[in-house]
């Protein structure tokens, strides 16, 4: 069970301290608070958890501090839906806004190479009116013998470039907790001149330690990747892992998924599931095309098979994209055959452009729609 | 090796008669005759079977009867591209065009239940202009004991109201050779009303005697669906049985594969692909969201999930789309939960509508991109 | 709901006659009868299909033909065990017995390809006291270009050699139902000198035209592979189309399944399963370890993996084994690299005994575990 | 290039010093040393990394310490076999012998609830003889409302009633680095009475840094879980990461995958694999059966599905067994419908004895067999 405090209720009045002791003396129960900080306002929500189901909704409706309560079901109790289209969905970061509702545009390095790329890059992506960008300084990978990303080393150069070029969110891979710190060091050391997004991969998505970890801070938003071999249900659960520590400031991100039936893709784009995911949770929906295709492989019709499944993401409704981009792509020390040239950033800009107003078009359509009435 | 003939050469003339002995007279290698028939012209290709590695292909050009000759690897050798973007693409039946250019709906009934309701289906397509549908009769069952389709007792009357209502192509699974045979004669019985596209199903996509059977009669085209359970190679070969029978007027159909990963939606949407097939091969794609979706779920932006991966499809340059639509859908004998109500029809040929258009935009401006030299 | 009448009810009796009766005038119940002919005795199976969760079972049990009545759940209704270890498993077909208490081994050519080679091969089994053996003459292939099998033109043959030799029963796949007549004609013109199971290879498991016209015919016993792309209970339930039209003499196929975690091996190998067949069905059980493998691989303890898998099987309770063998398999024109020599066979025999020989002890061994009461 | 030096070669030696400078000195080349140490000596082997195609091997054979040089190929450069069956394989650790040549089992509590529970299962392994257990304290849970494990709490009456009942080898699942302190300083508190061997999950098998912290660390040998939803060479290559870091003690378990053909076994078994992995590297191979099977469902023939997996990684040679066993199933916070009963565990002992003795008759057999050259 949900319950939601009316909007900023401050912990010392009287009506929080009434509501809480009331709920905190239900025996069986244990409670779980969670703040919304919006632009406007904070809102307090309290799980109940345990065996909430001989509770009387009613009885807890007419305490003091109480707007309203929400019956949830077991699954994703704080990133969920729970038929409650009401709830506070979204967050602002570092000037940006993240939400269901709208589409940012992450393009940037895989990994980090050098401070040369990367300052062309960023400056690319200014010229082009970006102010986010992806830049992978830890990097999984899956021979011992690959390289492993600049780590922590490239860190300063990163974060000052993207002060000088405007930039205000980087979505960065971390391995492990320790690089949280890190990077929260750097970015001190540095200025804050950026925000950073903290990027979980798909080979670490039920990576419990680093998910409670991550959960447990604050300080920056999360981007969870899909587990590529797991069911979209267990992928959820591993969201809700960082929701349940505290931080539910979590983007949810499609990067297709290892199957025998994704050849000649790198990975089989599951980008069908950005409007499931938006329906089971209130998560915004991201979508990788470079990593789903892998390649640069052209259709008859003239477009890269990237900017297909980018255009399939939005036309569906995704709410952020990630890509790869590379000034010299063949030079790429991590997935260069997917990078796209600087020299594509426009058209593909021009391409996200159009797709996103024909979607906001359909949603326009879909309110036509007589509703029948569904056999459940 | 495959030599393309001057177009209309007649198979009497000196020329061709010069030219197919001298390419029957080159040991270890076999001949296949391969006619298309287009609109204004009949083109004659010649496939070399065998190691024709080490055969000179000058020599070969210079034949009387020969316009050129083309390289082909051992994949997909007639349904191919081939890299050689010139070769027709496409054919006409009973007066519908199909091509990896155009694109045509296909709304109907997954299975013929009464005339009542295939009357009503088809009175709706007619109000909304439109011309194709799919009609399924001979309906294979997971389960012995579904209910398996009425077979060809339903045949007359989809025939006569097809008529009726000015529909001029049936797409309609057949699951045994008899079938083709039941369906022709049932066409001439009732005076040609319509035309019929022979549907092939994912549990038949490796039914080689099925294939071999539709592949050798030249009436009907054929639909093929790729295999929920093999590699998209191996489903592309499938198609090239077909061809390799002397039926090479294919159209490829995505219907969603069956993984872990699925879950909620039937099927693991696969449209993502339509691109890649459009590269590897020359068929018109076909996308069938309903089997794929296989639910009526609706996203929080108010549009079905059916509705996502058909512009997902369409987005990405999909050339046919097969949905099931019904009167009644709670008294659908044959998936019901994931079909659409005939009211919901002009909202969906909108949505196909406005989706398309963009897609076409996006054509345009991928020629703005500079070509890279790829790496290999 | 499963009504079993006492042996040998002839159906001219005032017994049958009156339970009949009493049968058919159920409302909304659909009878199905069922013969099961064993060697002492003739059982008459009598299947109550539709809504018979409100019949009086009591009242069943005391028509006068009726032995017993058993509640069946909707899944596998005839071949399923139902929770009753008493019905007869099992059938004798030309003078070997197959059930799920005995092992048969199979070996042969995955596909005939010459007489000289059909006689080697069926020679070797005589000297090692072989009665049963796999011929391949039909071949589903999956590239349209590959050999097919010499088909109806190498029964004479195959159907001579095998009585020259001893051999009383031949698996052989077959993929048309044409070819049941031929089978059964070249039987009857080679003067009977062998028996043949029908074979249904893993691309037609769901070939539901294929399953039914095997079904009606009672002649051939039938091999059904798992389909390798699909759940078991689809393949069980493929299986269960057989019985259905009147063949309940099914032996069922575990040939390793299409993943992306099989490799090196050609498929995931699925003989775990093994019990699990067991246990929900009353069919015998066979594998295959050479298609499951696929290669002559051999482990540093010196057994090769094709070795490894078959004793996996026989140690989990196999009941037949299907292996190919080949006098030269690099001369094999399907699947050589998987064929085991024929101067391997006397090994291959020894391993099956000793591996048998100690299921049989674990069997016994298990006699000493003391019953849990299971929580459900 | 892998170098192996002369059986204890002292590192200040004049023949190491001459050896390595040498070696040092080669362009574009990176040195690794790793040291194996056995019962009776220490080998030296140096691998060379980079690009090492061009240099002599026979130049580096006669350096004064080098005793062979071993072309290896790209993959498991540590752990793989290379076509050289005369290195060491296999450990020592707490007085337990690891190797691909012999046989333990570890069954035990996989998540440890009471202090009671614990003796009593360390009990009833001492009455039967054992002298290894697996015990779970750490526990990665895809819900995260689930039981997450006692952790560090429970890790002292562990160790002290492990040395009570005379367990000299703990299996113990870590999840996050610092575990392996908290191992080691309660091990140190308790007085070592027993040893422990870090097990890796299989949601953590690419959690790299995991990895990298547990191969730099000498005390403990790892068993890695094979990931579940990753290809065989990947989790090979995960294995391959521990050596990298300095820890080549590893045994690799085999624990069922994540697919649709799994069920009604919790996962798909893949014990086939057990060959496979022993001819591919050097490490000894474990079996998980209960997390593979995950029920306590009985074949017809009376034994359970778990014992029938047990026994086929056993016919097939696996070298280590995990399995759940619990005194109240019923009771068990993690995984009870998967454990077996105490009083069960005399006749699985003796089950996977007498399995293991048909395995090394199977290997005597298999010498009968003349080699005949195969075709690569």
């Amino acid at each position: 069970m949900l319950v939601i405090l009316r909007p900023n209720t401050d912990e010392n009045s009287i009506e929080f301290i009434k509501t809480w002791e009331y709920l905190e003396n239900i025996p069986d129960v244990q409670l779980k608070k969670h703040i919304v900080s919006g632009e406007q306002q904070k809102l307090t929500e309290i799980y109940l958890i345990g065996d909430t189901s001989r509770l009387d909704r009613e009885q807890i409706a007419v305490l003091p501090a109480v707007e309203r309560v929400i019956k949830i079901s077991q699954a994703y109790r704080i990133l969920g839906r729970h038929k409650d289209n009401n709830r506070a969905v979204g967050f602002d970061y570092n000037g940006v806004h993240f939400s269901q509702d709208n589409l940012n545009i992450f393009a940037g390095l895989c990994a980090v190479d050098s401070r040369e790329h990367t300052e062309q890059m960023l400056k690319a992506l200014q010229e082009n009116g970006q102010v986010c960008t992806r830049m992978g300084a830890y990097k999984p990978r899956t021979n011992p013998y690959s390289f492993q990303g600049h780590g922590k080393s490239c860190l300063p150069y990163i974060f000052e470039l993207a002060g000088k070029y405007g930039i205000k969110v980087i979505s960065m891979e971390v391995t492990h907790d320790r690089q949280i710190e890190e990077i929260s060091n750097c970015l001190d050391e540095t200025g804050r001149p950026t925000g950073v997004i903290l990027q979980i991969g798909t080979r670490n998505t039920q990576n419990f330690e680093l998910l409670k970890a991550i959960g447990r801070q604050q300080e920056f938003p999360v981007l969870l990747k899909r587990g590529f071999g797991i069911t979209l249900s267990e992928s959820l659960n591993a969201a809700e892992y960082l929701a349940t520590e505290g931080n539910a400031n979590v983007i949810f991100c499609l990067r297709g998924m290892k199957t025998s039936f994704s050849n000649p893709h790198r990975n089989f784009v599951d980008f069908a599931h950005v409007p499931v995911v938006k329906r089971l949770t209130r998560m915004p929906v991201c979508v990788d095309p470079s990593h789903s295709v892998g390649s640069r492989e052209k259709a008859p019709d003239g477009l890269m098979e990237i900017f297909h499944a980018t255009a399939q993401g939005i036309i569906a409704g995704a709410n952020m994209i990630l890509v790869d981009f590379h000034p010299v792509p063949s030079k790429a020390l991590v997935d260069g055959p997917q990078a796209l040239y600087l020299d594509e950033l426009p058209v593909f800009l021009e391409d996200v452009r159009i797709t996103r107003e024909t979607y906001k078009k359909r949603v326009q359509l879909a309110k036509k729609i007589t509703p029948h009435q569904e056999i459940q």
